[in-house]
């Protein structure tokens, strides 16, 4: 038997090929004092420059192989270069505190990484992870180290490495390239997003994997259920090469249900829709067949830029979605910035907790020179698609019912100006708070829908801060409390005409989506990629078993039990 | 009509005097390069003794006047003065910095602050005020300034400040202090909880009472209703001085039900029980005619000390207070330390989030050598009283059984060492996780009680940490989906046959109190203050009545909407 190790799955499939070691240089540097200041700082700006030179031709490279989207990470990390806050950041730190430039650099980036890192956002965490790839480029620079380069790998492998930083991933060379693992990083790090987008099969969060394998061994990574197989025998060879067959079939079979509605074995339809938090993620939205966007992350619009987006920025952003689109739902949700996602130009208080603070329809409620300003684009953009408008992190009707007025204001006040806005906007809240849940039925008759946002729902619900490892556990999706506060929601929202969505992980998770169907829900929102398997595997659920099942595991203790349940159902 | 200022009522009673403004001196301090360190150490050292002696006479004075517990704070403040961590961090910084004593002295004071009072507990921000109140102290001496000293009030006055501290409310003289009005604070704050335990009527978080009084005017505070007014009117006068004869009357009859049971006007009996931090509290519980401790915070006796307290150590404790309550019930909750409340000797990492991190009994499963001394310790003392024993913040049943397990594992290897051990010794937890709340009646078959704990259940339902200034707003007791999870909680023990508890503030609210009647609560804890209030407002309710009101505020809209309408009820 080969030695097994289990990670995380970030990237479905199969590969078996030999294992190539990625490792970086030995970054381990002195701070030291300087006396010559001046020649410190150019020495910083040098290698700022080589870094430069380096980046856009990797960017080049990426354009020409990878297209445009994947290309503007590159773009990204130039703009790190070229960004005051930071760059300016080491050189201030060099010339006030008489310290060596590495040192300057690396207290300034893990002061940047620490607060973008701890952020819980997906979008923030790729900044962090920018800003070490920048960081390790610039220092291999001033240290005198050459970077080991994936682009120099020209035979069939599997890579493994502590972590891959977005540079690395976008060299990987398709062709040769078969997989990867490494010791750090969850299904949400920037190398598993990469790898999905690559379609390369990756095993992440392994911990230990460069310490247990040994280049050019033979190895089977299984990115259906995070398995990696070190020296397989002729026999594991045998079955993962059979998995392997199997899941290039079934994903030629997901390809054909591209343009496919999506419908339960007993016909009962559902609507499968993605998150997206860019119009430029439109074209994998599209690609992929979702039959609405669920969830329009807006505060994107707002971040990485150093003032508020106009009324006329916003408005082009959300028609441009809206438009491609056509006559498919669009929900946009309003903005969710504030405690732990920070704006440089909004001047927020640091809080203790949080994930607890100021932060959403909160912080719109009391600056409303900020929230008027993104409905009035919203109703604007309204006439070119099917506009629905939805309030984040409402925890009392008092929040609603301000929302609300507000937003009817300003229809008032542009209709009054002449402007044309759509008479058939749906408005909606995320249920995300647990006092929203429990009184959805007094919620359910004053929107048109909700969506159930599970990644905060969970959180709050087991008092759970997911991005602390040491509480992780507790993030349970199928934890019974969990699935009632979606029954409760459910059912409230049904018994007043109005329908339900979801749009936090759970909804693409394949252990909740025969729960959820069972429970009524309508529209099921996720990450592009996840749209067809779950189509698929709708496909083969029948409505009314579902529905059993949800009734049952509503009642059990754990949510082990729940899991445990499911998977027996269907003979996993 | 005179000026009206509403603030928040934190020590019932009416007030009528002349207004005596208690001014700070100006502390304004600059940071400077010192040469001489030893000779600015010096100095700083002469100002602490300088602050010993003081401090040692008003303790005296205190003892004499007050009583020994109330002279306790200011043993707690020579303590301060006496500790290497803080004292000997100011020295550090003037030797290592080479910065004046002041400077010194502000910064050092400053970070312990802020580290106490972002904690969610009363006891710890009592610290933050004792170092707040000593470094004040101190800094008088190193800037030659002298303390307004509210022991020189010789005529009957209301004393208007800022804030007040521990010291200003010891000195306060009862002969001539009638009330106090405050700027800062709220119903928790030191100078709250003083006004209660000295029976001063008291308005504090007025926000600007300094600026809109002068010394001398005439002044009404109305700690019932929070009013303070400036300059009243005859009639005004006339109005007040009734109400206060009302006070004083409604005390007296207050004081009648010490001994009495609790019971309604129909004669439902409900159990009234205090919450202690310490065995010191046990002089108030008695005095005040509690039924049971309904909640024992054993944490305060792993505070302030540098190592763990022994099993023995416990013992002497958790044995002194089930002796004190003879057969009455105490119910001790096991350690609530972790996210906020830290021991120095417990390196625990620091939190994004702490209030949503590893806490509690998070903290217990995984530290079992902690846990499993402050088991045994319970167990042993077990014999000496009605012991019932509490696991806090459980989210899970997993966690539950686990800590259960351990439990009885201490109890059959006392046992099997031949110690005795209470038979009947019940075992239960607190509900104040929402998944908890929701899962109730999982929870239900396998304890002997629930307590619910408002503070904390308020606020992970609404996602508002109640120590943020911008969202404590959303911290709302009478959210319809809190008082719908109580209903839950209470209706899913009633069905197992299990008893129901309260523990957090809401228990010895009078709003509160006639819907949690309504809904069936067994038990109600709170400070003991509270108690005779309490038990005379539920001698005067109908439980009946009670229950028709629960079960309509239950299906209302918003916490305003319970509020007004629980106050119409009554006639107020």
């Amino acid at each position: 038997m080969g030695t097994k190790i289990t990670g995380i799955a970030a990237s479905s499939g199969v590969a078996i090929a030999k294992a190539f070691i990625l490792q970086n240089p030995d970054f381990t540097i002195e701070k030291r004092t300087i006396t010559n200041t001046q020649e410190e700082s150019d020495r910083f700006q040098n290698a700022v420059n080589q870094s430069k030179g380096e980046l856009q031709e990797i960017k080049e490279k990426a354009q020409r192989e990878l297209g445009e989207d994947k290309a503007a990470i590159f773009a990204a990390h130039l703009l790190v270069l070229e960004d005051p806050e930071f760059i300016g950041a080491v050189n201030t730190k060099i010339m006030d505190e008489s310290v060596n430039a590495e040192a300057a650099l690396d207290e300034v980036a893990s002061g940047f990484i620490n607060i973008f890192e701890t952020m819980d956002n997906e979008y923030m965490k790729e900044r962090a992870a920018d800003i070490r790839d920048v960081t390790k480029r610039i220092m291999s620079h001033l240290l005198g180290l050459s970077f080991a380069s994936p682009a120099s790998i020209n035979e069939e492998v599997v890579v493994i490495a502590d972590d891959l930083t977005p540079s690395d991933t976008a060299q990987l060379n398709k062709q040769f390239v078969k997989g990867f693992v490494t010791n750090m990083g969850g299904r949400t790090s920037h190398s598993a997003i990469m790898s999905r987008s690559l379609e390369i099969p990756a095993v992440v969060g392994t911990k230990n994997i460069t310490e247990q394998v040994e280049s050019d061994v033979v190895i089977i990574v299984d990115g259906l259920d995070g398995d990696v197989i070190i020296n397989p025998t002729a026999e594991e060879l045998e079955t993962y090469e059979k998995k392997q067959r199997e899941f290039a079939e079934q994903k030629a079979e997901w390809q054909q249900l591209v343009t496919e509605a999506t419908k339960t074995a007993d016909g009962q339809h559902v609507e499968l829709g993605a998150n997206i938090g860019n119009p430029e993620d439109l074209e994998g939205v599209l690609a992929n067949g979702a039959e609405a966007i669920g969830l329009y992350r807006t505060e994107f619009l707002y971040m990485g830029r150093d003032q508020m987006p106009t009324e006329d920025e916003q408005f082009e952003a959300y028609k441009k979605v809206l438009e491609a689109m056509g006559d498919k739902p669009v929900v946009i949700r309003t903005l969710d910035i504030g405690g732990d996602k920070e704006l440089p130009y909004l001047d927020m208080p640091e809080e203790l907790n949080p994930f607890l603070g100021f932060r959403a329809i909160r912080l719109c409620l009391e600056r409303q020179d900020i929230f008027r300003v993104q409905l009035r684009a919203l109703l604007r953009a309204s006439v070119f698609g099917n506009l629905k408008i939805m309030f984040p992190m409402v925890a009392t009707l008092d929040e609603l019912r301000q929302a609300k007025a507000i937003l009817f204001e300003e229809k008032d006040k542009l209709l009054a100006e002449g402007v044309s806005v759509s008479d058939s906007i749906e408005v909606g809240m995320m249920v995300e708070i647990p006092s929203t849940a429990v009184i959805a039925d007094r919620f359910a008759k004053e929107v048109d829908f909700f969506s159930i946002g599970t990644n905060d729902l969970i959180q709050y619900t087991l008092a759970a801060d997911r991005m602390n490892e040491r509480v992780s556990y507790l993030y349970q999706p199928y934890h019974p409390a969990i699935l009632r506060l979606v029954h409760t929601v459910i059912q409230a929202a049904h018994n007043e005409g109005k329908w339900v969505g979801m749009c936090g992980e759970m909804a693409g998770d394949h252990i909740a989506i025969p729960i959820l169907l069972g429970l009524g829900l309508d529209e099921f929102s996720m990450s592009a990629s996840s749209i067809l398997p779950a189509r698929s595997q709708l496909k083969g659920l029948s409505a009314e078993n579902a529905k059993q099942l949800a009734a049952e595991v509503l009642n059990f203790d754990t949510a082990d039990d729940v899991e445990a349940y499911v998977n027996k159902q269907f003979n996993k």
